[in-house]
């Protein structure tokens, strides 16, 4: 398995808080990530390749071809905002192994630039219709947990599939602090709702001033991207069937 | 793959004998090493990680968050008792060549505290009903054999699946000498019964001075963590056609 | 995993063109460059082996057996010809992993001969009988994009599975130039048209003097050692149930 | 994946021939060779272990618990007898991967041992009854096609699985002689007759002085060894839709 960082800048930045936004249920943290660097005017800083990606290339607008791959961009907060590196991308890793491997790279990105916080979002599915989505939350340690409390998420109970679950037990191994904060959602396609629901106590925790109306910019970007990777044309569930590959999609 | 282990504490050790206690069918000796940490107050020296574990984190109690790992605790025995190291954990490896790489470690780590005794733990799975259960063993050496045939058990024919029956026949490869013990069980939800019946015969050899009364905190508490893992909400037969990386949940 | 290149010889080449020939959808890319090594007499210089091949071994003509592997030709124009680097195999890789590491190669083979520009051949699925089967293209930069367009095709949207898609994608991210070119097909057996309708564009770009009405003898070629790997037995269909290694093969 | 090697001694070789002899298609190699050791009384010299070998342990008699292993054996031929280096086990590597590393070892003794040729025998499944059983061959080498042609076999087309196969295309790829030869059978349980119909050509090839009215005494044993593997309580075809790690059991 081979998993590589390359950076295009090393910026300085002070006591920043890592936001993990890779593609999962509802597709949560994608939107969300994609709002605060196209709000935030964030800065790609480095790009990570892994061969546990998908073997295929994307094609991109303007007949341009990329590969699978997640992006690190920075923000330096201004007038008491907290800085951030952003980690967003198009996919997480196709294997276990992989998986394991993207956390670490990402957490060897994030010492090297003395992070010592880390937030994953994600969507917890539920079957049934959702009136009004709830927050739930799991913590690395008592004061983020504390900090995800106070964002009126409640606890939960279960497995946290994926980077967002992963990143936060992992990284807690190596002393990171974080949280991983989940809103309920149907699912499948782009909730912008969810989305919502957890960018906005991150936003007043971080004191990051970014105008929430325009989410939903964000969602339609991340249904293009969707779409190119071939995923939204049928339902979800008959295609798990077919693409066992997309093992992180659950 | 990368299968590490971190040291809390290097204990001086007085020819342990490694007891292994990793969940398997009937969660046998899972239950019975529990029991063993918690009456012994074992003491935790290190932990292991492997990116052949699951790629999911699991929330603990008070919103906490932990990767699937597995560890190692010691017991300085008293009065004649033997020391003991004891793994304990949640999880086996979820591929074959992590099983042996998880193995490999495990025996690594014995080796530096000159433990040349090791004993595995399981269920044997039965269809039927099972009236009076039964122990069965299989060894490395002809000392370990008789060991376990006075204990009352018979010969096994077949397969011993996952660490228990790999972690002896690697260790035999290693000059280790042990047994495999196995209890007869129904195999999907934890089994006080099945425990105990192998629990006592292994004190009595080892002159452990442990009340089993209490085996049912254990299992009460492995009936718990499974919970937290998604194991015990559907029966298993049907969990297995879904998820085929609990492959050394047979 | 392993993937080795060993070289027979070492050509001096003048700014070369690198074509990509692996089976893939039609066999589109493995008919119309085995057309151009027979036709322009090209010379195998190089031959790669990956641990990410198919376990079993093909028997040849007249008894002999061989592994599955990928070849390097390479073809020194006369009278104002590209000078050409020719991929050509009988597999791609069978894992993920093993397709971005055979990529990797192929891309180091690509360096070492200052090779600056790929093209990827390849066909694309129709579900649809196909009266006029049409070309569409993908691109690592601008400067190829127009490239391709010049030759008819049109933009394509959506995923380039296997090593047509990854190789342009991943040499993009080694500064290499190039286009993916890939004709419509009904996608199963060796399809001559699609071959014709990529190859010769590709001939008048690059100035190569070559014939294309024997294309059907590299058809022919094609569909002998496809049935020496027996894939042309059953429909491909009901054959990718049974065998989920030939994950390439979409 | 890791796969080692382990010397008990090295034996003087005078120009061995490699005969391969693991589990396949009728476990014909697996009889033949068992048969070759106890007959010539040839002498174990190495064990080789392998990551890519089921995660499970043996029960053996007595007691006694083994992993899955390939052994190399050595006979000293008398009187004209060519000298030998038997390859025997109970497996086959599970994934592809592992194969060809377990290949690339097996063609590492052999050079050590300077042997120049190889010999893999094995079944070819035919769903029809079979009367009369027939001979195929394929090699590495003309000379070597020579030798195999002159024992009656006929030239195979189509692929050959496993170790059979690769060991001889692999090893041609570095410089070894050598042919398979395979009887056709019906697959699943061992066939004495198809070993005797590869092993009686082989002996008159290498001048071997070996009854083989005693080869029933070998398929026992290969018989009571799958046993032990699980392998012979329910038909083949039905296991597999279970196990599918036994991917090498065509």
């Amino acid at each position: 398995m081979v998993c590589t960082v390359h950076f295009h800048e090393r910026p300085e930045l002070n006591n920043p808080v890592l936001i993990e936004g890779l593609p999962g249920i509802g597709f949560v943290a994608n939107i969300a990530t994609l709002h605060l660097i196209q709000e935030l005017k964030a800065k790609l800083f480095a790009e990570l390749h892994s061969s546990a990606f998908q073997d295929f290339a994307i094609t991109a607008e303007q007949g341009k071809t990329n590969v699978p791959m997640n992006e690190f961009y920075y923000y330096k907060g201004q007038s008491g905002e907290r800085d951030l590196i952003l980690l967003y991308g198009n996919t997480q890793a196709l294997t276990t192994m992989g998986q394991y491997e993207l956390c670490g790279r990402v957490l060897d990105v994030a010492e090297e630039f003395r992070c010592k916080y880390i937030i994953t979002l994600g969507g917890l599915r539920r079957e049934e219709k959702i009136i009004n989505p709830k927050l739930y939350c799991a913590a690395a340690d008592k004061e983020a947990l504390k900090d995800a409390l106070n964002m009126g998420a409640e606890i939960l109970g279960g497995q946290i599939f994926g980077v967002a679950g992963l990143l936060v037990a992992l990284g807690k191994l190596r002393g990171f602090k974080g949280f991983c904060l989940l809103a309920e959602t149907a699912g499948f396609h782009p909730d912008v709702r969810a989305a919502h629901l957890t960018l906005k106590p991150i936003c007043e925790m971080l004191c990051l001033n970014v105008n929430l109306s325009r989410l939903d910019v964000a969602a339609e970007a991340t249904r293009k991207i969707l779409e190119s990777f071939g995923l939204l044309e049928a339902p979800m569930n008959e295609r798990r069937k077919e693409e066992s590959e997309f093992r992180w999609f659950v």
